[in-house]
């Protein structure tokens, strides 16, 4: 079945969006591994960071005593040697935040890490879930307080009054999973245990991992983690499966609770690192195949295609295998422009641009080019793209863009701009190729973006594009539901 | 009446305390006011850090919107100009928080903001509930979880469930004062509302202030706090009251619940500013009376008094002025050492010592000094003193104590060092005197100590002293009573 | 004529380099700029970090005053907008030096600013002096302290002793250039005038921009800099040449010292950014050139060609394209990994290799693979790529490298590690070939190397690879001729 | 011989001066000292810190080799274990700089490490020289160049030309003090000796230690330092003394150049720290004295003697006790604020004398008081001091100051404000009286304050009371006298 949403959300969507992702992390050591699980975590949080740059956390467990650090910030600033060292024990969860509009705020980093009346608890989460707010009213109908905006703590709550009434912590994560409505891949670390779990949609990845010199089981949400490890790929995580880790054994469990899968299809096109391979799809391949449905959808005679680094070049080059046009380098990305970049008083947008990408004339210089980029948000940046390609001497323009127009919120884990900030809200694909400036235009289907990922075993969740949802959502959008920034 | 414990936790204690404090702090502005609140706490708390250095912050409640932030570190620290240009409104509290052993955790930083199902919350606490782990059980076990293991989070809950069966704030804290047991001076800051209360036995300080050039209401641990923003003293909180300030109005509520006062005599002795003014009594003079019945109990032939900087310093001109052997300054405090010197790796704590004070060798040399200080803990420190002192040539060197040995564990605020660190736990005064390598020590007796406080308007706790507590205590002390170390 | 070192310095060398390399910057604003120097300074200083990371540095002039900044660390670290604001003015030079080995010494950032009789000067250098340690002990022997360890405090020296006896600054940089000998690029103000100066072998890069909306004129390393401020390429320094901008006007001037062209070609192979265009000829392009050279050199039949990231992609697009071999990405790079990352107890190389490089196993399993890199040093990380690429399934591995391997020091900027640390120092290509377990090595030629820059208007220093210098050379490499280290 | 200032620069200055002090530092390890040299000098600096808190640096020698750090910033800020730990040796030098006007430098920070032709040189100065811009304007003249605007720079210019014709760094350095005239005391460091010289008039205290247990040799600006080391007092450096230790063994050199002596009677009333001996006068005593002859001089009938805290405790201590009127504390300082206070917007500065000190209402209501501070400058301050006394009570305010008001350049080391900001300036005492508002106003005359201090054996330099200096000075002040800023 499919839902539609009632009663669209301000306006309906399209172009870039801005998305609100994040990684998760677990690792269980057996007795005597000469390795510190914080350690282990740290590595594959370095390999996370790209699901999220605004806050990071590794929580430990030791002899039951559970430890957590986090922190705003890459997991550079947040983590030293003295901070890792303090984190001794057998297991550990670790997550990334990505940064979303407002200022980062402290309290919403996760893992999150709680007593209750049956001991501790760590749980790290990335996803989002439609009825955070009505399991928050919940809790708080019985004197329950809130201390993040996050949709976690809600997610906690329920999985901790579950096991008021279950004889296990893998009991009450099954009961919760019952009522808690929405994406998620989760871990949750116990004095004893280590589980990981995933919505029965399979919406977000959740893999798992064995290291065969020493024993560890690893949980992490994209494959590339495992290889940071030295780890094997197990097996992804299944679509309503919980895991278990305990005393060195992995069980599985059915939590019974079973709907169509519809995995993201953004992590492909966008989220995901090229080396990891989800739901039996490289993202890589899925990223060349983008390029090469381009190539079929919207064919140009061109003499040269140049992706915009870095999601941009493996469908500009599946796009130029395709077509047999030569693949070039036609923009240079400065790898040392961080946020902090000081602007002068002028034309700020535009230096920032040119300084974090600049064009190679050689390589575009009296050619028609073929520029291929993964998304349009408020065109602005892409305009000025254009015109440093122009400016550069290019004859010809053809911009593809290597996903569809998105034109639905999304309800399970992307933050999209107020519509009216988005090129594509009330324009035409050919009104948007006038104001950026270009040749030619073109997107990618969604009956293509849906079979880009080759070889995955499941279907996809193209709401964003379609506005057909995998599950009732919400009427509207609430953003700000609770007045209170918390930004400790 | 008066309670025993009934087993003594681990063993008696007494000698010097590693004290638990905090400082609290609230202002309302009428409308219009020319300054910020965030601001007049970030003043307000410098005015109070003696009272907590491990962490602080501030919430500010805007249009109903609280913000927090809060950080490990001193105020100077913890804020910046950027900080609190951000945190706009009308309504301000404050915390500073002591440090006590292990490392200082964030999630115990203070206020405490929270959402809940009326609204929004923000609290600070000062001082220590007897039954913290009863009501957080009792919370526990009805799915509350708890990401902190202080009190103050226990306090909230509590509140908060008051609030679902009552029709105020207020109403809803006079409900949980109720409930809790034990020490405790609070500012809680809703978004309408302003309200301070204070425990029914008065155990922790809490005063009442108003600024007369714009009619703000001031509520501050300390009466200091008043003076550094210029408001006038106007009343201390009593006992079991609770006051509101809504609309600009200031209205008190009579709890009903009514306690013999047992304020803590320690505030006089160690923990106060000296020109702050504690229900009614001076606690400079109140030092200086500890100068004079040290005197009156323990009189020496000497030539000259000196005391041990900053706390030992009015004792001792108490003590030469009733005495009339001359005042003199015979060590130095070295005000630029922190916490953070490195010592070389020899002879640590010796060098320590010697950094911070020196001795000043013409005020001492062959002469007979009294020495005045206001505790002893390993008696490690003292007696480096001691040899200091007679390394610049005195002939003779009487040690005065401005308090009692305290022998009993503080359940209210103190957190005591395990006994077997300290001196006197197994001595008696005499071996103590010889091992710190004194002609003579004295200690205040515990009936001078119950009368320092000239023009107090209460009685006091003088447990730690005694063993008498003010209220039943718990049979054991648990110090990690939660499996979970919270250092984010 | 050419220069042979008569004796070998240690050992002959061979292998990768670690470069001490650096990037100058100038601009001179025209009266009524809207923007400030030390802003545009700022700009360009991000485009040309990849030349330093070291340290960094702005000075500006106002009116005739000085104002100098710097510090170890990187453009984003040592300013911000504050420390920006404050240097006001109508010039600015900036510098961002390399990491050498030892630990980042404050004293060596740049630019270096002074006062001497006839007024202040500042002063940013790019090269490395032959005579500098000549030239430093001949003012020593005058009395002259040196505060830093290194060539630019020499230069710095040089042209003020010659301002003594010359009638303007320009003057004294000319004569300068009579005494100084080796490589350098140097921008230098005074408090009136802007000057650029290049070596008149043209050794290092050194351009001229000119900005049309506001005519401010502009030096720099490379023209990307000027790309990144919006201004046009005008032309390179010519080697010999000194410009000096005035009131607002250029001049040339020739020094009339004037030797056979040598400008550095690991510029193209390594230093440069891609989108540079030096002394006449694309880095991109001749990278791509590198590429087809080694394919013509060492060709090979193969499924796949994959590139080192970043420096071993252009090679390997032109390897691909001129074999026909498709060209694939092989290696993921991680961009998160800094320079701290905390590595565990063991197998720490290893794991840094595996975290900061990955393959993608979809695009070289069960392929016959040409992998490119730009160079060898100690083989170990070469090793491991290796390994990584025959663990993700590679059937064969085909090294090829886009310079020829380095056997002799670099007198010029290139410092080298100890020849007994690399791979190539007593092993045949065919040793090397079996050490790091490919199926062929091929590198390439030197006279592939001085041809890839196609276009360039200048004959190459190839020294590095053959001992042939293009002037005397010191006999002996002292590295810390001074026994001071100075590290403020 | 006495000289006067044939003109005035600018105008005649009196008040209160923000001083520009320093503190040096020196010590010499035996062979096999279980102790670094950095972590003891570390030590004697935390104990210098009063000197100086702008910047502070450390210089080792390690078998010839001189290593230093040093920035701005308190000693705490400046050095990590790590940094200490690096800086191995068996010399080390130190120096601590006072904040003076303008934004701190690091480039004027000490020791100035340097090379010459002899090899290397590290040196730490305290004082300034009255011909420094004549010496500075030579070495320029020779080509010299200067990199910062410190008098130490010139010094160490003429150090070392002097060394080019002498056959040792201490021939050097008396041959230098032939040629340099001002107040300075000086360590300097060589490969291999440890050196320390003091002017011909002992206008800045520098004394030398032992230390018992190990035979470390010390130099330090005040004997407090020894004293944090645990070494024992030797003497004062004599003026015109040049003493040098190598191998172990100490030597004095005469340099011949002798001057009537002409000690800063500035130190004992306020630079120095009342624990330390300077000259055989003891620097609490000297304050004591002041008070004393205060009282003598200006005396009055009153209830209470206060003190501002710190430097006017000690004076008001003297008065009470030689007046018989009780000493009480009636202003209360917070040790927390520090230099980043951030103010609100209104009444900036009448806020922060309140946070800073506060009245002791108690101590001084209904009373008499007589209020003993060591200076008034722009007389700001103490007039809000003096309300704050009154506000509390005070029946009458008796203003006593242990200084005569000071009404001359001092070319030795003080930097005084500008005249037109000074109370003193166009104001009798009485005029200056009424505006701070007391009931009596008096300042020690010209004559007590040369008999301060007790049992000193040198005569002293009041020149800043009377316009009488003790040798030839410039015509006017410059201040700016390079135009650079040299803020690295």
């Amino acid at each position: 079945m499919k839902y539609k949403m009632k009663k669209l959300p301000r306006t309906p969507f399209d172009g870039d969006a801005v998305h609100e992702e994040c990684g998760v992390f677990g690792i269980y050591l057996p007795e005597g591994a000469a390795v510190s699980p914080a350690h282990e975590a740290y590595t594959a949080l370095f390999a996370l960071q790209h699901r999220g740059q605004e806050a990071c956390g590794i929580a430990v467990c030791n002899k039951g005593v559970i430890r957590c650090h986090k922190d705003v910030g890459l997991v550079n600033d947040v983590f030293d040697e003295k901070t890792l060292e303090s984190m001794q024990g057998n297991m550990a969860i670790g997550h990334v935040r990505y940064s979303t509009t407002g200022q980062p705020s402290r309290e919403n980093a996760q893992p999150l890490a709680i007593t209750h009346v049956k001991g501790n608890l760590a749980v790290a989460h990335n996803g989002n879930l439609v009825n955070a707010s009505e399991l928050r009213r919940k809790m708080e109908m019985g004197g329950g307080i809130f201390r993040s905006t996050s949709d976690t703590e809600a997610l906690v709550y329920t999985i901790v009054r579950k096991r008021l009434i279950t004889p296990s912590i893998e009991a009450a994560v099954v009961e919760a999973m019952k009522e808690i409505i929405g994406a998620y891949s989760i871990v949750v670390m116990s004095p004893r245990k280590l589980i990981a779990a995933r919505d029965p949609r399979g919406m977000r990845p959740l893999c798992m991992g064995k290291r065969a010199e020493d024993g560890a089981v690893i949980f992490a949400s994209e494959s590339c983690a495992l290889d940071a490890l030295g780890a094997e790929f197990v097996r992804d995580i299944e679509p309503g499966e919980v895991v278990v880790v305990e005393d060195g054994n992995v069980r599985s469990i059915d939590s019974g609770i079973h709907e169509k899968t519809a995995a993201c299809v953004f992590e492909y096109i966008y989220f995901a690192r090229p080396d990891s391979v989800i739901d039996g799809a490289s993202v890589e391949e899925a990223r060349q195949e983008a390029g090469r449905y381009l190539c079929e959808e919207h064919p140009v005679e061109a003499d040269v295609v140049i992706g915009v680094p870095d999601s941009g070049i493996p469908a500009a080059i599946g796009y130029a295998k395709y077509s047999g046009i030569p693949y070039g380098v036609g923009l240079i990305k400065n790898r040392y422009i961080g946020r902090t970049f000081i602007q002068p008083g002028q034309d700020k947008r535009e230096r920032s641009v040119r300084l974090k990408l600049n064009a190679l004339r050689r390589a575009v210089e009296g050619k028609r080019v073929v520029m291929v980029d993964d998304s349009i948000v408020r065109g602005t940046t892409v305009g000025r793209l254009v015109k440093l390609i122009r400016d550069a001497g290019a004859k010809e323009v053809h911009m593809r863009i290597s996903a569809p127009p998105f034109r639905y919120p999304c309800f399970f884990g992307t933050d999209i701009p107020d519509s009216d900030q988005l090129l594509a809200h009330n324009h035409t694909v050919e009104e948007m190729r006038e104001i950026i400036g270009v040749d030619s235009l073109g997107f990618l289907s969604v009956e293509a973006a849906n079979k880009i990922a080759v070889g995955a075993r499941c279907t996809f969740c193209d709401a964003c594009f379609t506005g057909v949802y995998p599950m009732p959502v919400p009427e509207s959008v609430e953003k700000n539901m609770f007045e209170m920034e918390l930004s400790e």
